[in-house]
């Protein structure tokens, strides 16, 4: 059995490098080997704040641009050699969550989201894809296997909460958290043809980008309580949206004091401890104030990959500005993702290149 | 100057007949006497909670069926003489919160809501309708006008519940609080396709009207929780859609944990009290699991009063089930409010006939 | 290997039983025995109307309810011995259309129907499921297996046209045509919450079930030009949404000409002969009158068999009147089929139970 | 009585400066002056293509932005001198229409469309708005008078064919006819999120402004037919969405022949002649594949040109490379007028400016 390494979780707090078996794949699965690789916040989550609860040896990583190295007699669409798109979320296409409009939710609760969590993720030497025809995209020449590890899941991830919120012409909305989801968001909002952008976070080179990608105003929480600060930039009328991609439990309380009656607040934040998300009664209108609360993983698969990748082959999306921090070892891996964890000021997202 | 007879909230705690000037009407508006009423939840709560605030010599109510006495000058469609049903939310219908869909909050959070609250009710001889053209129906002949007093509240207030829920075919729905407007949500459940609907409440009449209305299964809080009584029932599973018509802001805990990934919980009970609704965050999938909340006063205005009507009309909905307790002279409506005030166990609603 | 027998396409307009090889299941796929089988006016269309072209000893039908006689090593929730319920449209679920929200295209326009067009049908001893799990679901002790033929494509179809439609609480519907799918189209609207529900059809027997399953008026074809009937009855006014489920290319004339601004219709009705539909461009707002054309092939798949089924499980829907004359030997398909290409006046659908 | 000028449709194929009374206003109206106007290609319909039937002395125009002279006594949120937006469409906000979100049609077909159609337009010294609070809004300091004239039609025209396509991040849609209203369908496409935008047209200086609003790629009709010119180029795949803001009734054939299944045909060319829109019965899936054609008149009303103006006001659109032709006095509007009737090469919109 040919043998693999990776970088993974050993136990609570500590990351190292394992050895493992390749895996092996399915009728309609596919093997993979990466091409480029970015840690994520989520893998901090996992390691450093136990939020997936203990694993011992699993190979941590879900954002990859990747070459097919091996298909499964039922996979039709790819075969070795294709450089493929892959993202974060892989569902169970039969399910009948998939089959009711939350792919991500197949088969229970989150349980779209395998890599580095249901299963060894893709900071390995390869990795696993179930249903390749529905969870990988053909990598369009146009774009970079670099700037693709973006689509894994910091794109779809800052576009899902602006579908969500369901910004629409001229929306003024409340992006909270401009780390690289809550980028993401700013740029999703804009290219949902929002009108005014807030882009809430308190890091220099973060709010820089946020104009770049849209955001009209920015907005240091450290400069005193955000509500205040837009109510009076906005005359003291409400926003349509709220996008939350930062922030914790009590950051809804703020957006619901943000927002107009019938606009919605998105999540798309991990809200990784604390009992209970807090929603102030008053506010929200008595329980009638048609204020929408809701939040969502992304959707993976093949369709949403496709989709968004055209706004990067059309130019209509350009992903550097994130790339802050470049590598091109797979043993810089383990820095890259340290350096998630640390978050220097001027860090966005590190991105290691493997050609 | 004429004078009319209302019972009106004279202070905190204490209702009495006052003497008041007819309300004069602008070229939008109508004057309309009141063919049949009914005291509300709402009344108990503006006079008895202190709900809305202190308010001297307001007349109450907000559930009639009416003619029309008098119009304003630019008033095309109705007539003195006409039969009208009177929804109790009448917006103002250029602001730019109605042109958006929510003409409930036309001029702000729940603005739409004008009788009773930002001017006299309808338990007067006489009451004010504004721009009468949009918020008036006629009533048609197939509709007894004590049965049209379910159309200015409960019936809309119960189906906008069943429609902001998105319930569709053969959804299992959960319905909580079945006094009049959870009975209505379970008829707009079962009006939309609904499969399963668990109907909670404890009162024995309530159960069996519930039944009647389209419940499949009626729960009690008494007999325990209410998440564990369902859930058994359904061997784990959770359901599509939880609508809360009773409970309290920790009602809204057990909804969460009842309602599945994609799932809806759509609030239409006024929250009195309390500063927080709370959302527990591991059930509410850490920001991600795409669990919808949202809550809404109903929509008013004539073409939701034509529609809803229409129900009753060709048969689909019969509200006389509801109508447990009727009187007929107007003095009547003072005990009629007090025994909404004390609920007795054998009450749904009470109606008050003044033809 | 095993041998089958199964009443087949031999040729244009001819029909007659063959043998076959039992099919052989892949590693998603399932083999199935039927327990209850249903003729189609499709089948019709395919035999003597050449619909799909020429064909050569291809096994008819698509309805069908049936027992798992061997699952492939990938089927998880099925196994040998599970009673069924088999929609007719079993798309594939990593198709990227199905992704989109459009399974019944996986792969291409009408893709997903494959059972009797793309390969053998259910006409057979046996026949094949492709991805068992996501195209089967359990049959609910409560449901007949006679009736749970018509969750295959009787039901389906009817209430996706009523969806498509967007049937809201009150609205006016015309369904034209009220042979079986047109049946189901009325009680789709009826369990969307419609008013008033205009049956068009000439048939008496179909007439009587129309008004069962909620139909307020009916309106006879051979009685004069149904939109001068129909606008009668309305005093002039345009309906909500009109479903096409019968009729031809010049349905549609009448059908914009019948609906109001922001109406909708919805066909699911084939279309078999003619080159070019017909929109009137005055009554549909010289383009600008905002009347949504729309039609559709129903949604396969277990997830829209499971909910409807529970409309039947819970008695909001009873199909028993639509099945009209029952046989119980395997050999009466082909009379079964040969009646639903006559149309004698009390048929509305033959089925064959065989268990 | 005070007197004023206007340019008005004489006769068929006539127009001419006229004298008539400044209009009067009611309680809910106001009386404007124009600062900026446009003609439209409507105007010449109307008077050269006889679209609305005989006039005779119709003042015309529906494009302006303008300075409040007068209000009615009900009107609370504009006063004279202010600067103010005016859409094309003036809807009746209490009409059962409006408040089922189709205003355009309040009161009947098409019948939100006053100027110059059903009363005077704007091309007079002093035009009358119905209800100002509903159908004004306050002109933004950012926004020059003479770009606001864009909003009035041309921006809400084109993106609302954009909004009833449901435009997605990554679609691929095809936009027909570059004159004003497609090249704003085409800044719509690009600002909901398209991927890849064909845009169909013949004028050399359409097709620069098109791809300056985003458009990937350039049509000509003249070199062949749009559906294999667009297949080719797709590798013959079916695109997304296509909008149709020229051509005729044939046009809807190539459209169907386009898009995909679960796609959308958005009309918003006013269609001026001919009996039928044609729908090809095949390629529209036998009436099976999901492709809704719809089409509709651009929203009016306060609210949407608050929303639209904000993306102008942030810099979102820039109106101006539109505006080709710049007149300064009021007796240009004829030559201007003709000017869009004879349409040059060079022209996309002409305006007057007024101040």
């Amino acid at each position: 059995m040919a043998r693999m390494k990776g970088l993974a979780m050993l136990d609570f707090d500590k990351i190292g490098w394992i050895e493992k078996e390749v895996p092996s794949i399915g009728p309609n699965d596919a093997l993979c080997r990466p091409l480029a690789l970015s840690p994520c916040t989520s893998d901090v989550h996992t390691v450093w704040e136990r939020a997936l609860g203990q694993r011992h040896d699993l190979i941590l990583g879900h954002e990859a641009s990747a070459e097919v190295i091996e298909v499964g007699s039922l996979v039709k669409d790819f075969k070795p050699g294709d450089k493929v798109i892959v993202p974060a979320i892989t569902p169970d296409w039969q399910a009948v969550e998939s089959q009711s409009g939350f792919s991500q939710h197949s088969g229970g609760m989150l349980n779209g989201w395998k890599f580095s969590n249901a299963k060894d993720g893709v900071f390995g030497d390869y990795f696993h894809v179930n249903e390749a025809d529905g969870n990988l995209a053909h990598l369009p020449d146009e774009i970079d296997p670099v700037d693709a590890v973006m689509l894994s899941d910091m794109v779809p991830t800052g576009f899902h909460g602006a579908d969500n919120a369901e910004v629409a012409y001229g929306d003024t909305v409340v992006v909270v958290g401009i780390g690289p989801v809550g980028l993401m968001a700013v740029a999703g909002c804009a290219l949902r043809g929002a009108g005014r952008i807030f882009a809430v976070g308190s890091r220099k080179r973060c709010q820089e980008v946020a104009i770049q990608y849209g955001a009209t105003d920015t907005v240091n929480y450290r400069d005193g309580d955000i509500v205040e600060q837009i109510k009076d930039t906005m005359g003291g009328k409400p926003v349509d949206k709220v996008i939350l991609a930062g922030g914790d439990n009590d950051t809804f309380d703020q957006a619901v004091r943000l927002v107009r009656p019938g606009g919605i607040i998105s999540n798309i934040n991990y809200l990784g401890t604390g009992d209970y998300i807090k929603i102030p009664r008053v506010d929200w209108g008595l329980g009638m104030g048609h204020i929408r609360i809701t939040g969502g993983l992304m959707p993976g698969g093949r369709k949403n990959m496709e989709y968004l990748s055209r706004l990067m082959v059309y130019g209509r999306l350009d992903v550097s500005p994130m790339l802050t921090h470049r590598f091109d070892k797979f043993e810089d891996l383990e820095p890259a993702l340290l350096m998630m964890k640390d978050k220097p000021a001027d860090l966005i997202k590190p991105v290691v290149k493997l050609y």
